[in-house]
């Protein structure tokens, strides 16, 4: 593991670049390798077992890149696959999930309280949020739904929109999610309805997204194993999928907010 | 080939149950075996050549199976792999897609007519309907639309009501489709929201499901080559998904009508 090598981040499309871009701008100097797999998007109705395959097929990948870290920028990857994914890496790099950083936040920042979790049918039914949350012992009580529609509506530009506004509310007045106080976004696509769903609760709670909050994790981890980047090892960010539409090529620019292009990588061949 | 051995009918998850569901009905004693490829699903964000690939796994699968005739029971799938589908089943089997039935009709009901295509971005920019319908020379001006939101909008359960109503009045306003006197609906998912759709149009105009014109097409294939099951060979009907999860399982109901136990066949492992 050496500090001039890049962060490796993947995700099952171009959800994750939120997450990237998050990383993009709080650690300018670095080098990343993204990788979205695109011929099994999306992840979040997938089984676990199938999952858990993909993700280590990617990781095998981004390790032969020479990453140094691993940033799996997934809800419903770092709930399947987390641990394989680390037993796999072992001592070869360093691995960080989208969950555990937000767990840590809560864990810093609430206690006796009703936190509601949105995001895919796996993320959802896997439990893993209310697994950690309950085991943080703040009293804190986790309601969760599952929000599927959500991803779709921003992959087809469905948002800021009448439609967007009306999905939000039918999913947000579900009695599962009643006298929450704070709501944690469980997917990396909905940063970009992060203030639609502020706006539904009059801005009067929290909001807590992944992607700063993993970026900033991830400064942190650099910073305390002496991982960062100071060498004049810069090359451009490699963008890399699994199957390849122009479609995907034109969502980069909502997703990391500039065009990117993507390199076709068929690592499933 | 022979008449007792089964139907194979596939597609990238379990939309083209609504095919299936039709040539159930239609043909009560033929024995069917489905293949949904739900590893992969949904087709309709794949590169033509991911599709092909598949198509032919798949294919390949089915031909083990027996099968006499082969149902590309998605319209993704049809305009992608046809061809190679055909070319590689060669006398093993026949092949029937969810494209030519319709065109077909077309030539025989329509001419000098406007007509609408809506669908999923890989069918709709293969520009498959628009090339068969031009080629039958009957002065028909196709006006298509890729609707990608409509398949998960079903899939999610938002149809019948205020969300599902305002996506169809969004796609159908497009000036895309202005002037259309009849509307294909290029996705086997549609026929579950046939008449909402008719509703938009106030039931003024014609539109045309694969569901029933492909079933009806089947049964005049299967009499022509004289394999219409007569035997007592009669099993129950197969499913199998290359990706099992329960939410899955639970969506056969809605499209097929009933519930069905769906088998794990991992096709890609």
């Amino acid at each position: 593991m050496q500090a001039s090598n890049p962060i490796g981040i993947f995700d099952s499309g171009i959800g994750g670049m939120t997450v990237a871009r998050a990383i993009n701008q709080i650690l300018p100097y670095e080098n990343l390798i993204y990788f979205g797999d695109t011929a099994h998007l999306p992840y979040g109705d997938k089984s676990a077992e199938s999952i858990r395959a993909y993700a280590l097929g990617i990781t095998q990948f981004l390790l032969q890149k020479q990453c140094k870290i691993i940033v799996i920028a997934c809800n419903s990857a770092s709930t399947a696959a987390y641990e394989d994914v680390f037993n796999f890496v072992g001592n070869k790099a360093l691995v960080l999930n989208v969950i555990d950083p937000i767990v840590e936040f809560i864990n810093l920042n609430y206690s006796n309280i009703q936190i509601g979790l949105i995001g895919t049918k796996q993320t959802i039914n896997s439990k893993t949020y209310e697994k950690k949350i309950t085991s943080l012992n703040k009293n804190i009580n986790l309601k969760s739904l599952a929000t599927p529609l959500l991803a779709h509506l921003i992959e087809e530009g469905f948002y800021h929109n009448k439609i967007s506004k009306e999905v939000i509310e039918e999913y947000l007045s579900n009695q599962e999610l009643e006298g929450i106080q704070s709501l944690i976004l469980g997917c990396t696509h909905y940063p970009l309805i992060k203030n639609e769903i502020a706006e539904f609760y009059n801005h009067r709670l929290d909001i807590l997204d992944s992607a700063n909050i993993v970026a900033e994790k991830l400064k942190l981890i650099l910073k305390e194993n002496n991982l960062e980047n100071t060498s004049s090892n810069y090359f451009d960010n490699q963008f890399y999928v699994s199957d390849y539409t122009k479609s995907f090529e034109e969502s980069t620019k909502v997703f990391f907010g500039e065009k990117i292009k993507l390199e076709h990588y068929p690592l499933w061949k």
